[in-house]
């Protein structure tokens, strides 16, 4: 495994907890973080799991695929954590995880979970703020797909994640806006001409 | 406080975790539960609050209100909880929450959760399984929006909310599911004919 993605890991807990060096030997013998290949399946529709994840590297999207066609939902930028709906609810998942780059990703389950928190339960407090706070920035990007007009989402979109529109192909993120790639074209053209 | 609200919330606690008669002692006399009355705001746009809800009895709604015009963004049922986007980015509310019946609403801080949890931590990991719970129900939700047609959104709102579609005025069941009164009066015509 890396350094610079348990650093990664370690860097990111210590702005909410403090970390002991015990801690930190602890969480890397558990050996979660798992490597992705570009192109590789996290989830596939169909399959069940009762995985957690939270991104530490690379770049991940999920998508559904309807008569043939993939409509992305979500894209996961670094840092980003998320529990599939199929690990909730116990059924098989009707959408696909994959990676769109070489993807370091950590990767827990309840079982995992219990027993650490168990021990250090200052994990379970962060892991619960973690999840309120995904919880409010999911809530806020529903609230502007459902409020706004597709330039605006895009407008939103470049806002709040700059990195992304770089990182995925157009006819990507025009499916994630719940857009045709023409239509995101034309958006994207009138903005650079300043006409809107 | 009335005593089946208390109730409420104990039967639906021993759902998850076991109650002892000290804890149920203790959870009353913190005194969390909050009445509001029809048409009582919880939150108004421009406001801040840590508080974070959890609907005992009643329905509630949240709104936007955009060139004078409300777009309702979600309706929350009894047994729902959530965190508003403001008590977890610490900027001003730029939507409301308000009741739209006679409604019990436990009301927590971080302050008092934390008191709470030192003393009480499988309360702690019940509230970390509830947010992983809700957050999949959200992502759901978004995921059936972006997905589906104005028609299917209904269709999927009666088959996951059956109760809502009856407690709630036809105009705002429609601005929820981002269509206009006269589509949703179609929607429900062309169904109960049975013609899709």
């Amino acid at each position: 495994m890396s350094d610079d993605v348990l650093d990664r890991l370690f860097s990111f807990l210590s702005q909410y907890i403090s970390l002991d060096i015990k801690e930190i030997e602890v969480l890397t013998k558990l050996d979660l973080i798992r490597k992705y290949e570009k192109g590789e399946s996290i989830l596939r529709m169909g399959e069940m799991t009762q995985e957690s994840y939270f991104l530490l590297q690379g770049l991940v999207r999920s998508y559904y695929l309807i008569k043939g066609e993939e409509h992305i939902t979500e894209f996961y930028e670094e840092l980003a954590g998320w529990t599939p709906q199929c690990a909730v609810n116990g059924k098989a998942s009707d959408y696909f995880i994959d990676c769109l780059e070489p993807s370091f990703v950590l990767v827990s389950t309840p079982d995992i979970s219990e027993d650490f928190f168990k021990e250090h339960p200052k994990f379970e407090k962060l892991c619960r703020i973690l999840s309120d706070k995904w919880m409010a920035d999911q809530n806020r990007s529903f609230d502007n797909y459902k409020n706004s007009s597709p330039e605006d989402r895009y407008r939103q979109l470049v806002e709040m994640k700059p990195g992304l529109v770089q990182r995925v192909p157009q006819y990507q993120l025009a499916s994630y806006l719940g857009i045709k790639p023409e239509s995101l074209s034309r958006i994207r053209k009138r903005i650079s001409e300043g006409r809107s």
